[in-house]
């Protein structure tokens, strides 16, 4: 009767990326797609899009066929969605320890850090701005969660570093404080040529030649805009072989119309036109199709997360990325709170559950994300984390072989006893359910007794202990000096500029 | 181009119960679902099921053709699934306020508060043991819920009032204090007499003969039997032609195998008895397919919520309950929290959106719950009504007509503007988003200044508004007069039981 259980838990074992083995939801019938697909061409036909300040794409999309007004382009049924066809429908992307290579695009599913706060917090010392050392610790956190598998960008913004340097710091901490995948910068062309420079110093020249190691995280500026900074940028990663992520981060009544339909179309519309651009630069660059839909307080203008509305959206968007057929990324543990309560996980929870069941092959701003993303909270960071666990659960699925139906188990028990003690129970027992440990299940008094504390104040503790735990992976003496002479002399050839 | 929406929004009707308009979540495919009714009818043939102490079901279940061997029943493969089918697809359940009537099954989705907690809870009192104050409370708060349709039962224990007559005071709170759908005793089968005699009171005995006002909640007393408390309930409404709720509330690990399989299909015989036993008694009698399938902590053996292999568990036994075709209960806002934190929210989110997404017809335990059951929160609940709102929203959908695409706004807007202000816009505002008042999307700085309250304050400040405004329903002086005159015979008939 006893046999050993085929597999191992999802909680005991710490994979690279996941692997999704249950179908995404399926929102949408065939009709409302296509309905929203012919909205997005009319949109590109009849409205445009327009390129700030950028003649070189400009050109390319000229050279490729588009009707070119002044900085506004216009397409023909079908051009856009045509270009996009070389964009590979799965892609590798190296990181500095290939056991932790990601898997992009199909059923592969990544987590990864937030991104782009220039404030911190946490319980002891409250909310203030993003330092380099909060820049590392966060580095650190994602290093050591099992459950995060890309380390993210800009996980905060280091504030105490001058804004034309700081990506220097920042690309350095990734490569040296972590050994995962990450993204380098996008706030202007130089920046994103420092952040390959860095990355070829760790990787090889020749490598990266077809490897991909670092992506870019390029944003529309909605409605219908692309600048110069985003495009250059973008251009930057595609023409030396790397990656971009391209996102519409829309709030609906503000960048786009308020009515869901009008704003999932016009995100397929401006993310196939980056999409297309990164094509035009470089057939077959590795890119992502992103989506960062949203609904707003249209009382305050104040944005909203986790809302039905931003639910509906992101499943939707999700189909028509699959039908373009390239990886793609949406939302994350997003929410509006300032700290960590009952507001933060509730929209958080919706805002990750829909982009998981979303289908998303990517969802960076997993871990961290508060006060619309202007904060990242170390407590909310593990708790996040933490629920990325439970959701690689989830989509770990059910199996169905007789050992989980447990017919051993009844014959032994009979009727009406417990099964804790069953020896199919004994088998299964560690691996059956993924440990929360930031939840608190116990008793009441248990719990009191403890200290009753909530769950903010346990993650507090968690990661002050995960911060006290770390340790730095490996890296050559030869590659660190190689890194930071460059930062040096990078550093040295610029003033600091500080806005 | 001035048109008028056509559509109100969600935000501003009050519908008596919800239609989905969203396709449920297949989680598993038609070979699964086959294995794991193959199991559950393995279960009935080769392990059987008890009742415990009822010769009046054994002897209904003898009759029907099932092996008795004592108080252990088998049954062939198929015989139980088809003793199910006399059970309707589809029934209306009729409220006090004829506005409110339900319609259980098919696409419709009914919410209702919380059931059976001994403690309350809030910011100002702490936990304490329900009082029928706070039970009143509790019925007062339903009421004006527009997100919850159904009252639930025993919303919390009134522990101020003897175990043996409670009940009459419960039922004339229920009746009393709110106008929908609501469900009588089954600690005793004079209770659940005691409640349909009430009902009948204000429905009359003749209405209620071919029309249901009053349902019994049922729980197996899993694994594997029924005990003789909640089959004579059971019976009890059936024969009254009233309706009943039958459950499964498996914790894996303890009342069924640790793997998700095994507990399913179990939760899936199980299930299967108590309608075949609704059937048997009143062929056509109203009753609803019930899970409530959790995990549990198998250091500590607490029970534990919002889980992954909870989430997978139910949007499986949901596409059980599909096959057989009855209306299908399953989940709420479910938490192991000892307080409105973040731990709540994340799982309470998890257990409600996987039930939503199953499929479900009926989730009572929507609102109110803490501390894995144990304990009612006032704040909870009008959080967790709230959120009820938001997924009213979600089930909604999206529609596709031309008004939504808003080409019109565009047209008007041109591009890289913000559409605040277009006409669209205006049209559409106050419809467009559900209005989630209890999350904070302001700026960091106005919540500050406003006392920087976290989500639990806010719905302290909320519960106490809605209570100081209430304002009770209707209902005529000498129906009132009977109630208390029938509560009042009963009570003097019997001495105080206090356990």
């Amino acid at each position: 009767m006893r046999r050993k259980s085929r597999k191992q838990s999802m909680a005991t074992i710490e994979p690279a990326f996941l692997t999704r083995r249950i179908p995404p939801y399926e929102l949408l019938s065939e009709e409302a797609l296509s309905s929203l697909e012919q909205q997005a061409e009319w949109l590109l036909t009849e409205i445009g899009i327009e390129i700030h300040d950028d003649p070189v794409a400009l050109q390319l999309f000229r050279e490729a066929g588009a009707s070119v007004k002044g900085q506004r382009l216009r397409f023909d049924p079908g051009h856009i969605r045509a270009l996009c066809e070389t964009a590979p429908k799965t892609f590798t992307m190296h990181a500095r320890n290939s056991k932790k290579n990601l898997e992009f695009g199909g059923d592969n599913l990544i987590f990864g850090a937030a991104y782009g706060s220039p404030f911190v917090t946490d319980l002891e010392g409250g909310r203030r701005y993003g330092t380099i050392e909060d820049f590392q610790n966060f580095v650190k956190l994602t290093h050591m969660s099992p459950w995060l598998h890309h380390q993210s960008g800009t996980i905060c913004e280091p504030t105490d570093v001058a804004v034309n340097k700081r990506h220097l710091d920042m690309v350095y901490a990734h490569l040296r404080y972590g050994d995962q995948a990450f993204m380098g910068s996008v706030t202007a062309a130089e920046r994103a040529e420092d952040s390959i420079a860095m990355a070829k110093i760790v990787f090889g020249e020749e490598f990266m030649r077809d490897h991909l190691v670092v992506q870019g995280n390029i944003n529309v500026n909605s409605p219908l805009v692309y600048d110069n900074t985003m495009t250059s940028a973008l251009r930057t990663y595609a023409q030396a072989g790397q990656g971009n992520v391209i996102s519409s981060f829309i709030m609906s009544g503000a960048m786009s119309p308020v009515t869901q339909p009008a704003l999932i179309a016009q995100c397929h519309a401006e993310v196939m036109i980056g999409i297309a651009l990164t094509q035009l630069v470089c057939p077959g660059a590795p890119v992502v199709y992103g989506s960062f839909l949203t609904t707003m307080d249209l009382k305050s203008g104040a944005p909203t997360f986790g809302t039905p509305e931003s639910t509906l959206a992101t499943l939707a968007i999700g189909q028509l990325a699959r039908r373009v057929g390239i990886p793609f990324r949406c939302g994350g543990h997003l929410t509006s709170s300032k700290l960590v309560d009952a507001q933060a996980m509730l929209e958080s929870g919706n805002a990750m559950n829909c982009g998981v069941m979303s289908g998303a092959n990517f969802i960076f701003q997993a871990a961290g994300w508060l006060e619309s993303g202007l904060t990242i909270g170390y407590e909310k960071f593990v708790i996040d984390a933490e629920q990325c666990g439970a959701l690689a659960r989830v989509i770990q699925g059910l199996e169905f072989d007789q050992e989980q139906f447990a017919r051993d188990a009844y014959l032994e028990n009979g009727i009406g006893n417990s099964f804790l003690g069953s020896e199919h129970t004994m088998r299964h027992y560690r691996a059956a359910n993924f440990d929360a440990e930031l939840c608190d299940p116990n008793s009441f008094e248990q719990w009191r007794d403890e200290g009753g504390k909530d769950m903010q104040q346990r993650a507090h503790y968690k990661y002050k202990k995960m911060l006290a735990e770390y340790e730095m992976p490996p890296m050559d003496q030869a590659t660190d000096e190689a890194l930071l002479e460059f930062i040096t002399r990078r550093k040295s050839s610029m003033d600091d500029m500080w806005y």
